[in-house]
């Protein structure tokens, strides 16, 4: 059974692919109630965020666009110290889009939204003329519970720590597309665990990123004119695997750009990188996780190469991979 | 100049566009941080909704898809009783779309953010392969004014009433699309003055829905299946200007599956009907507001024709009209 334009009607399609699907996969007694809005009780302080999601293909090695739809939202979230609490989906389904396809996608939202202890409480569907595919908008909501988290508490001496391996994401979406063989999965995943654990050691997190399109570059650029310092980091201590590495040398890419689904950055008081580091490998996707530079003076980001040269560090420019998120 | 794929890389592109375009129209200090989410503080009881907007033509007779995009998740919280706060923005922007279009379109949510009294704090820019298409997703949050406000509150006896004229943005849309010259403007408009001149006369407000798409048709037929009561309306007293009544009868359309986007139904007790029906009156959307009908004991939707029959109100089946909001 393929979608057409009748499932966004709002009519009687529309209301059967709410029904068959959406609560049949989401079910939660807030979402069922199929109000204009859900009513929530929250804490008074939030966080609150959204973002689409266009990639292709829709299914890919280690994930897909339901998975990745829940955990891009949710690290938004908790990268501003917050608790996941309720997420909203928007779905934007091109006609000729196989049901099963969105049953698929569904299925796959909800164990990610279970694993992330999240509720999806609210949706919404329309179809629209074209080729089969799907985007998604999820919106969420967090209850903070580490204040004080932002891009301008940011101080020189501050240490910067990745919690895992560069490049994973952008290297599985492009084997994907290119029909490469290989093991290299997306790192897609909720981040939750390691707020959880910096939290639980009581670590001053001053800020944190997730390093998405764009890549950890634009992170660390985005530091630079978040919090008027400079940052310098250790190519040396940048951690990629040996398969995406292998991948990167074939194909002349550099993991500083290559986007990803499950990483971010944690900015610490030096006297607590240690600890924080401990606290982040300790956590489910944080096993890789290394102290890649620091706070600086200044106003760029530099590296210092492998070959002990420093690299001016820029933004990306261009187009990266196009709709890889 | 227009949008190609770079603006959605997540680089130097895409913070121009976010910086030239979306912080000079939506400016407010939780937006302009730029952080991964916006940090609020709310009442512990809100709504919260979402909405995705794909219409086309993006530019019509009384509004666009920005205004659109704006009021129709504005109306979705109000509908539950909340006084709209925030919102969030996604937008899925095909190749080749003009930078000036999403300067305008932003302009309009802007100016419709203004009105309604809700500010945008979080984003999200995404570029798609295609024709110059616009796609917004919003999602918003409202703090609870009136408790208990829910489709399960209808009771027999209890009175239905509308807030105005309909089938305004189902007609203009679809002169824009045939070309047709008339004076028929979209109703796309915030409610919000309604549910608070509501809230004033202390009216117990049972359920309010805002129509869509699907019509009124629709929304009859979910208070059914919502309440387990029935629903009686006179066809006499449902109001349609002349002009879309002119458009109607020569297209043979019927006003009751046509979209709105600045029309609700109120049902409330019936001895607070008439107190009800002048407190919509007296709202800046509302003066052409009638009682329609009223819930009755069965299970469908019956209209008492203009011919004195009783015709069956189903719930709309198939296409309506595609891309409408």
């Amino acid at each position: 059974m393929k979608i057409n334009m009748s499932y966004g009607s709002g009519g009687i399609q529309t209301s059967n692919l709410i029904h068959d699907i959406f609560l049949k996969n989401f079910d939660n007694k807030v979402l069922n109630k199929l109000e204009d809005s859900a009513v929530l009780q929250v804490k008074e302080k939030i966080a609150y965020t959204t973002d689409s999601f266009v990639v292709t293909p829709l299914f890919f090695n280690g994930g897909d666009i339901g998975k990745l739809a829940v955990c891009g939202t949710v690290n938004d979230l908790t990268m501003m110290g917050a608790i996941p609490r309720y997420l909203t989906a928007g779905f934007i389904i091109e006609e000729g889009t196989e049901l099963d396809t969105i049953d698929r996608i569904a299925h796959s939202m909800a164990l990610a939204a279970k694993e992330a202890k999240v509720k999806i409480v609210a949706g919404d569907t329309k179809v629209i003329e074209g080729n089969s595919g799907v985007y998604i908008n999820t919106s969420g909501i967090g209850e903070i519970a580490q204040n004080g988290v932002s891009i301008s508490n940011c101080h020189k001496g501050d240490v910067i720590l990745l919690s895992g391996n560069l490049g994973e994401h952008h290297a599985a979406i492009m084997s994907n597309r290119m029909g490469i063989q290989n093991s290299i999965n997306s790192d897609c995943a909720p981040l939750i665990s390691i707020l959880d654990n910096l939290i639980k050691q009581q670590i001053k997190v001053r800020f944190m990123r997730d390093v998405t399109r764009g890549g950890l570059a634009t992170v660390l650029n985005e530091i630079v004119s978040g919090s008027s310092c400079g940052v310098k980091i250790d190519e040396t201590s940048i951690p990629v695997s040996n398969e995406v590495k292998g991948f990167c040398d074939i194909l002349g890419l550099d993991p500083l750009y290559m986007a990803n689904e499950g990483k971010m950055i944690a900015v610490v008081p030096q006297n607590q990188a240690e600890k924080a580091l401990a606290a982040i490998r300790n956590s489910k996707y944080g096993k890789n996780a290394a102290i890649i530079g620091r706070i600086t003076e200044g106003n760029n980001v530099t590296m210092i190469t492998a070959l002990k040269g420093n690299r001016t560090i820029d933004i990306l420019y261009g187009e990266g991979l196009p709709r890889i998120c």
